[in-house]
This record gives C-alpha cells, sequence and structure tokens, in this order.
C-alpha cells in the first residue's frame, strides 16, 4: 500500500446517497469522471475483473461461446429493426467524418443475429449461444448512484439461436441456471421476478432483482413465493356471472360530481337508491391516446377500471409497448366533443368506434356506476356484457399490497430491488428483421427464434457493496475481494515490519492475495482503512510478534483470534482455499 | 469444432490487400462491421486475451499498476490541453440529451494526469507508473487492413509520473526494456527506431516497428545499427568554414531558369562563369506559411534546402509540430511582390522579416547559386554567413538512400514497417496544461515530468499474423494461438472418432489448449483448416490409429512425425510446456 495508486477518503462524495456509491469512491475502487462516467482504480479494476471471470466461467460452462462486437456501431442495423429512433433519447448518436451515422451500442440484438446469419446457413449448424463481456452505453436521463446506473457500463450480454420453440425453452433453462448459479456464488441475496420485457419485443421474460432498499426497482412478492415486476403482475379475473334479473340501467342526474369521491359522496348522502356505493363499484374510465412507433396519427383509447384504482402509467405503458402512450390535451378533447370530461361512459366509446379495454375484474355480470357521456350525470347499474362489450382486457390498474398474488399464493407486498439479470425469450423479432433463416432438412427455410440474456457486470460491483458492507465500510466476499488477506503492520520497531514483509511475502509464495499495508501511518488509520477496504481477511501484526503470534480478524463477524506465527501461512491458505 | 462458432472461406474478401487481413477473415478470427470496426468471432478473440495476458504480465512486472478509464469523456480536459480542436477529424466527438460535449478517448494523457492530480498530493508520492488496456477510438481518414490500422481498437497505454527528469529517464528505459520483452515474446521481428513525437508533444521518443514489406511507416536503418523514422533523421552538419578569400556575390541574368534544373543548364551551357555548377550547388527556397494550433493568424517562413533535394512535407511538419503549415497559394503570392516566384533569395526574406531556417548543410563558409529576388536573376557565390544568415536549421529536406546516418554507422537505407509500440518522453506538457505538482520536501511545488507508452493491442493480432504465415494459412506463435493442438479425426470411422475424441479430452486432462476438428467433413477440408487457422502441432487421428499411432505435425515447419498413441499425450504436454 506504500506504493499502491489508492487514496481512501475521510468523506463521502457530495453526490453519492446510496451506501455503495459512497464507499466505493471513499475505499478508492471507482473515480467519477462526468455524470455515469466512472474510471476503475486499481482495486476497483480487481473486483471488476473477478466478477467478470466468474460470469464468463459460468456462460463457458452451458457452452455459450465468447465473442466481442465493436462498441462503435453503424446506424443501419438498428434503422432495420426500428431501435435507431425507438431508443430516442438514450441512445448516443454520432458522425464520423465522412457524414456517416454511428451510434454507441446500447445492446447488440441487431449484431448477434446478423454475425449468425453470416456464418450459418443450415438447420445442422443450429443450435448457438454467443455472449460478450462489453462496455455498453446508454444516454441515461438519470445517471445515478455512481455505478449502479451508469452510462457506460460493463455487460454481459448472450443471445441463443434455437430452431424451435422448444430448443429456446431450454437455451433459456440453461441461462436461467447458469444466472443462479453466477449470483449464488456472489452470495448475493435476490429473487427472480416475472418480468415484461420493455422495448426488447418478446415474450416469456425473467428478471434477477437484487434485494436492496435502495433499489430503484419495484417488485411485488407474495408469502407462498410468487414474485413480479408490477408491471408483469396479472390480475385475477373473478368468474363471469349471469345476467339474468340484475335491474336494469338507469342514468341519474349527479350534478357536480367529476370525481370518483364526489360521485360516491353524492350517491350515498344526496341520491336515495336505497344502497351504499364505494368507489370499487364505480367504473373509471381514462381516456389516452397511442401511436404505433414510426407513425405519425395518435389513437384513441378508453381504459375502464375500477373506481377504487388509479391507472399505472407503467403498466399502461408496458401493456401497450412497444406503442407509445400520453394522456389527452385540452385540443384532443375540444376535437371529440363526445367526451365529456370527468362523466365519460362505454356507451359513447362506443357509439364513436373508439377501442375500450378495461382492468380483467370487470366481467360480464358486474354492474357499475359510470359516467353517462353528459355533463353531471352518471348511470348506475351498467351491467358489463348487457349493457355494454368491452373490447378486451388490459393490466392497467394499480397493484396494491394485499391484492392476491395471480397463482393463489397469498397476498401481495411490495419490495424494492436492484436489477442484475434479465433473460427473455425474444422470439423471432430479431429473426424477422434480419431475415435470420436455417435451411431446414426438407430444403424449406426455418426461421430462427432467439433468446437474449443479459447481466449488468460493473452494477454488480455495486450491488455486492450495496448488500454487503457496514458502518465501516465494505466487507467483500472472498470471490470477488480485490485480496484474500489485508496484512496490517501495526507497530513501528524493524522487527514488526520485517515480520509483515516476511508474513505477506510467504502468503503471496503459498497462493494467497495480499494486500500489504507497510505504510508509515499509524495503526489507527490502517485499521480504518483496512475496515473501509473491505478485504475478508485482516491480519495485524504488531505487538504480538514479540510473543509470536498474529491477530486474525474476520471482517465480516469482527472474529478476531490470536495466531503463531509459525502456522498462520497455513492457517489463511486453508482458510482462503490457496491451498 | 462441431460446434465451434466458426466458417472458415475459401475466397479472400474482397477489400483486403494484405495477408493478415485476408486470413484472419478466412479463418474466422475477425468480420468487419464497418470501415476500420471488427468484431471478433471466438478463436480471435481468444488470441487477442493471450497478447493482452502477455502485455499485462510485462507492465505488472516493472510495478505499473493497471486502471482503467472511460473511453466516453467530456471535452473539458481534452480542451485545457487544446487536443479537442488539435485532434481535427480524428476525433469522434458526440453530444449527450443535454447538449454537453464528448469525445471517444483516441489517447488518455489528459484522464490520466488528472486522476494522479486527484489522488497524489506529496513527492513522498512518486514516482508511479499507472496503465490500461482499453478501446480507443480515432477516426483515420483512411482505415485499411483490416485491424491493422482500425478506428476502434485495443490499445495498451501507460504513463510514468516523475519528479526530475532522472526519475522520467528511468521510468522510460523501465518501459522501454518491458516492450522489448513483450514483442520478444510475441516472436516478432522489430526494429526500434528513433522517432518524432507527433501531436503527442514532448522529447525523447522511440517507435517500435514490426519489419513488414506492407507497413505503413517507412524508416531508415543503417549497416551500423542506426534505425529512424525518416522524420527524425538528423542531418550532420559539415563543419564550417572560414568565408576569407571566397569570391564575391555576384547577380547573374539567368533568363528563363525558374526551376533547379534549367537554372544548372544554363549556367553550364550559357553563362560563362569558369566553373560547372550541379543541383547541389544551388540553394533552393521554399516558401510556407504556418500557424500556431488555435490561432488564425498564418505566418510567412521560408525554407532553404540545397537544390538537389526537395522539402519532404512530413518532415517539414515533424519539425515544426504542433504548428500546422501550409504552402502558400495565388493570393499570398500576391499579397507579398517581393516574393518572385522561382527567383526567391534569402535577401529579400531578411529585408520583410521572414522567417528563414536552412537544411544543416547550409553552414557558414558555403558558397550558393540562388535566387536574387528579381525575376531572371540569380545570385552566384552568395557565402552564408557573410552574405546571407539564416535563423535557423531545419530538418525539412528528403532523407535519401545513402545519406549517411547521424551516428557515422554507415549509409541509410530505406525499410517499411508497422508501428508497434511507442515510448515518449512526455515531459512537463501535460503537467503544466494540467498544473500537475507535487508539494516538495521543501514545502514547495514540483512539477511532475511525465513519459507516454502505448503498444497496440489489437494491431499486434494482425503484425503476427502479417509475419507469421505462409502460403497455406497463419501459423501462430504458440504463446498467442488459440489452441496448442489441433487434433483431426481423419477417418470415418467410430474407432478413429472414439480415438481422437478421446486423445482430446486426455490432453485437456494434461493442460493441453486442444481444438478438435470432429466435424463430418473430409480429409481434405480439415487439412485445409487446420493450416489455415494455424494451431502451431496439428495431431491426425487416422487409419494409423489401427496401428496404435498418430501423426504429429508442426505447423511452421511441415515436419511430420508418428507417435504412439500410449505416448502421445506426454509428448505433447512436454512439447506445449502444459507440463
Amino acid at each position: 500500500m506504500s506504493s499502491l495508486f489508492l487514496r481512501t477518503l475521510r468523506e463521502d462524495p457530495a453526490d453519492a446517497e446510496v451506501p455503495s456509491h459512497k464507499l466505493l469512491v471513499r475505499a478508492g475502487y471507482v473515480r467519477r469522471v462526468a455524470p455515469g462516467i466512472y474510471s476503475w482504480l486499481p482495486l476497483g479494476l480487481r473486483v471488476l475483473r473477478n466478477i467478470e471471470q466468474i460470469v464468463r466461467e459460468e456462460m463457458d460452462a452451458i457452452g455459450a461461446q465468447e465473442i466481442q462486437f465493436p462498441a462503435l456501431l453503424p446506424k443501419e442495423p438498428y434503422e432495420a429493426t426500428g431501435r435507431w429512433t425507438e431508443y430516442g433519447p438514450n441512445l448516443f448518436r454520432l458522425k464520423d467524418r465522412r457524414g456517416g451515422d454511428y451510434l454507441l451500442g446500447p445492446t447488440h440484438e441487431e449484431l448477434f443475429t446478423l454475425v449468425v446469419k453470416g456464418e450459418y446457413s443450415s438447420y445442422k449448424d443450429y443450435p448457438v449461444m454467443l455472449y460478450q463481456i462489453q462496455t455498453k452505453y446508454r444516454d441515461e436521463a438519470r445517471p445515478r448512484a455512481g455505478i449502479l446506473r451508469g452510462r457506460e457500463f460493463l455487460m454481459k450480454d448472450s443471445y441463443s439461436f434455437d430452431l424451435t420453440d422448444d430448443g429456446l425453452s431450454e437455451s433459456y433453462e440453461l441461462h436461467r441456471d447458469a444466472y443462479v448459479r453466477i449470483f449464488d456464488r456472489l452470495g448475493l441475496e435476490y429473487v427472480v421476478v416475472k418480468a415484461t420485457s420493455g422495448a426488447m419485443g418478446g415474450s416469456a421474460s425473467e428478471e434477477f432483482l437484487a434485494v436492496a432498499p435502495t433499489g430503484e426497482d419495484t417488485y411485488v412478492r407474495s408469502p407462498g413465493g410468487y414474485a413480479a415486476n408490477v408491471e408483469a403482475v396479472t390480475t385475477p379475473a373473478p368468474p363471469a356471472k349471469a345476467t339474468d334479473g340484475l335491474p336494469p340501467a338507469q342514468a341519474h342526474h349527479t350534478p357536480d360530481t367529476p370525481t370518483i369521491e364526489s360521485l360516491v359522496d353524492f350517491l350515498n348522502d344526496e341520491a336515495d337508491l336505497g344502497r351504499t356505493f364505494t368507489a370499487a363499484d364505480t367504473l373509471k374510465n381514462v381516456l389516452v391516446k397511442t401511436r404505433q412507433p414510426g407513425t405519425a396519427e395518435w389513437t384513441l383509447l378508453g381504459i375502464g377500471v375500477p373506481g377504487d384504482r388509479e391507472v399505472d402509467m407503467k403498466r399502461l405503458e408496458a401493456a401497450l409497448e412497444p406503442a407509445e402512450v400520453a394522456l389527452l390535451d385540452e385540443a384532443d378533447f375540444a376535437a371529440h366533443p363526445f367526451l365529456v370530461k370527468g362523466y365519460i361512459g362505454p356507451a359513447a366509446l362506443a357509439a364513436n368506434g373508439v377501442r375500450y379495454l378495461v382492468d380483467p375484474r370487470i366481467v360480464p355480470g358486474t354492474a357499475w356506476v359510470t359516467g353517462a357521456d353528459k355533463p353531471d350525470h352518471h348511470v348506475v347499474d351498467l351491467v358489463c356484457g348487457r349493457d355494454f362489450t368491452p373490447d378486451g382486457t388490459i393490466e392497467a390498474a394499480e397493484v396494491r399490497e394485499g391484492d392476491p398474488a395471480p397463482d393463489g399464493s397469498g397476498p401481495l407486498e411490495s419490495a424494492r430491488g436492484i436489477e442484475i439479470g434479465h433473460v427473455f425469450q425474444l422470439g423471432r423479432k430479431y429473426a424477422d428483421a434480419m431475415q435470420l433463416d436455417a435451411l431446414g432438412a426438407d430444403g424449406k427455410p426455418v426461421r430462427i427464434t432467439m433468446g437474449s440474456y443479459g447481466i449488468g457486470v460493473s452494477r454488480l460491483v455495486a450491488v455486492i457493496a450495496e448488500q454487503s458492507h457496514d458502518g465501516s465500510g465494505l466487507i467483500w466476499p472472498r470471490c470477488v475481494a480485490p485480496a484474500d488477506v489485508h496484512v496490517v503492520i501495526a507497530g513501528k520497531t524493524d522487527e514488526i515490519a520485517a515480520g509483515g514483509e516476511r508474513l505477506a511475502a510467504d502468503l503471496d509464495a503459498a497462493g494467497v492475495r495480499v494486500l500489504l499495508d507497510d505504510r508509515k501511518a499509524t495503526p489507527g488509520v490502517k485499521f480504518a482503512d483496512a475496515e473501509l477496504i473491505g478485504v475478508p481477511t485482516i491480519v495485524v501484526v504488531g505487538r504480538g510478534l514479540a510473543n509470536g503470534v498474529v491477530e486474525v480478524k474476520d471482517r465480516r463477524s469482527g472474529e478476531r483470534q490470536e495466531i503463531a506465527v509459525e502456522s498462520v501461512v497455513a492457517h489463511l491458505a486453508e482458510l482462503t482455499g490457496a491451498r
């Protein structure tokens, strides 16, 4: 450490909010260069490389083959799939000296698809799984939390190419299992949640979320083990009921009741209907407009949800992906006078050809209080399947703690996590865009089906730090730690210095990775730095050396043990697995 | 190989001119994505990583510490050193979503300087050497030869930081020695040439050039071991002579002699001066204009060279670095009527305050025929030091084969090479720009002096291929080869297939890196691919297996040997150094 390029800091960086960011900067692992753009100092780079190696081993173990694409990419493949525009401002775009359009790769679906198309042609070539561990770029609107959400980051992305859906399922499971092994080896606490696939397109998809109160991702879980992204939660539909014998729908004058609350109050206080209504008895109709990527035209869409729930825009967006969604503005209402703000009902939508999608709880036979399509009027006992027929269902209503898990495993509760891995069944989206076919055994082309699998390698450094630290500093699991043993020379005598140096040399010779604190600094400074840096085992060579002992401390538990100098190398080699 | 992501090609790629480019594409090591931008397929990536590891080991061995900077960098540090503009169109520039200016790092002097400034403050912290192995970007005007000159490439760049010039010399020597070890380990044929430092600024500088007829770099060498870039060749100056007793300068009417050739012809054929003149007796004055980076103003500059030599614009540019140089256009001549085209002499330059630099051969006491500053007139016996006094010397004249080496080691001959490494003594250029000081023992700041050292890691893959191939394909040195042994199953029987697979498994268990050709293909196809791919040892498991032997072939020499199956693993483990 007297020559290591490292200066620890006593103060948290001013821009840091989460523990991993504070500690990785203070302990000298990373340094900020620009928003979301970091340099790796020697200790940080070692941790990063150790994680990278674990990821590589597990990818190799499932037969995935490592390749490497450039980060600087021409526009054309991304234009072919529409992502050149779909990515919007998240994409770093640039021009070369001849005016050609380029981008910095945010993910490499297009390139993987093209390289397989370039090399492979026959069904005999498949299946194949390829991966890379490579620097990626996304111009995040809000880079945050140090390397947790950066604009330049290291990612392992892999892709599977199969002839059949069953093949894709197998490749998907291989990856899923490899991810479990990787995150288990890293000692992470994580959940696997059902996910929507976002801008990636495709069908089955799961996310690996590290459990962390500072996480950006909200997910829900049930006591019975269900876990899903909020966007991916499905709503159990009650059974449809018969409509026979239900009271007829009836319009009522409900003055000044544009909100659900004012409507319920009016029905219960002023109207005399002989029943008590709650917000859950009302049907709230929210109007939005959508447009497909690459088109200019907006289309109206009506969303019906029980009046006791808000529309969750993130769920709505996920449900309508890849279409864009926006709320209506005054001009839209002015252009469509049949939309009576605060009193919109299914009737006007149907009469004017507006597509109408409802929450799964709105099944045939359920009766609702909803807008009557004229100011200050609502209709009561409007029965689904009798008085109105939605065009389909949509998962747009907010998910609440206590809602039942869709698999019947109990009530949902919400938790926070950090996305560390994502496995997708992409299907044929990219193969279609790039026309990736194999010549089948029968001489006919077979369209390839793909999976896409990602791990945020540099993010994992922060995630481990987030889950594994205490008030004094970082606590690295041994497999990723920058060293196995941190030897602290705690004393000014030549004997102690020589003893520490000899121990470090002996440990090194025994295959133990050592960080030796041979600086001219007080023991207090050295101990504090050792705690901050977080090497799992700390050995103090100090006054005890005169009695033939050194102190071995476990960074995580704080447990200390005096060990005889002559047996300490063997002890530590055993402990660290070096021998 | 039945599952390896590899398809070899029988045809050279259409855009390939040099052997390494043809072979690396044909053998499935790299694939082109855009001009100067390549993907690495599995075999190529292995070679790249092997080279990277050798570079890393030698850098670690001299005590350099590995860190890693981002490739996406903010403009500000590059603006502080002027390189944001100096790099011109070679720099990839882009804007982020907020309109901030960024670049893709072409080299990282600024960042290294800043990180040391950020961490270190005292003289006790120094010296330090840091390095990274990282992707770099340069928007080359003419990307060529595959990965030999790419726009995205992998480079090892390191920097030394010292308190004193002697310290810098030591750091420089450490790097130079490490580079020698690296290139020796890679089995390269190379020369170390004196170099100018180009846009990097600074003083002492050497280049490592791999000897290659396809190289872009021309250098000169002497039988006695001198080697230098043409730009760096210095001209031995003859001793100055006394001017006493030399004939006086005399103007002559020399009609229609604007060129050296026409002038010499006139002097020898028409003038009656009683002597014979050669072009070497004339003094050619070339006018250029220069401007300092970041300024708009051009300044005239006169260059005087012996009339038998041209001005070498590359040498002139290198001599004037970092100033920009341009030839005069008609407007410039019109603006300065004292410049009489074809008849410019030192007198008009001196009278009009134009700086005048001459070739080192033009020493006091030498007499010249040169322009008399009026049309159709020259002056004869114009003596340097008597009749004109240059403002200094400049290395601008062309270097010719047969010129004496500056160190007296014999006549120069020219050769071609590929730059594989570069070591510079940067000095204090960047430390000045970034104000990198250490607090000295006496409490006063000491400006740090820096060295900069680069190796083109991805380029080395091509350079090795360029130096090590034959008509059949690549021939890798073992230390960088994608495998140690290429086992070819040459035969259709189950016994032969099983024998090959068993051998591959046994070799693998013995620590030998194996590539097994278990494809359903003819032996001819397999042999051709083995030669093309270039693994140093090829083992053929074929009909001989029935007699208990396999054939072991050395890829480079072509030597074949039959070896008993029971001893082949031990033999190959020994051969490959696995044990």
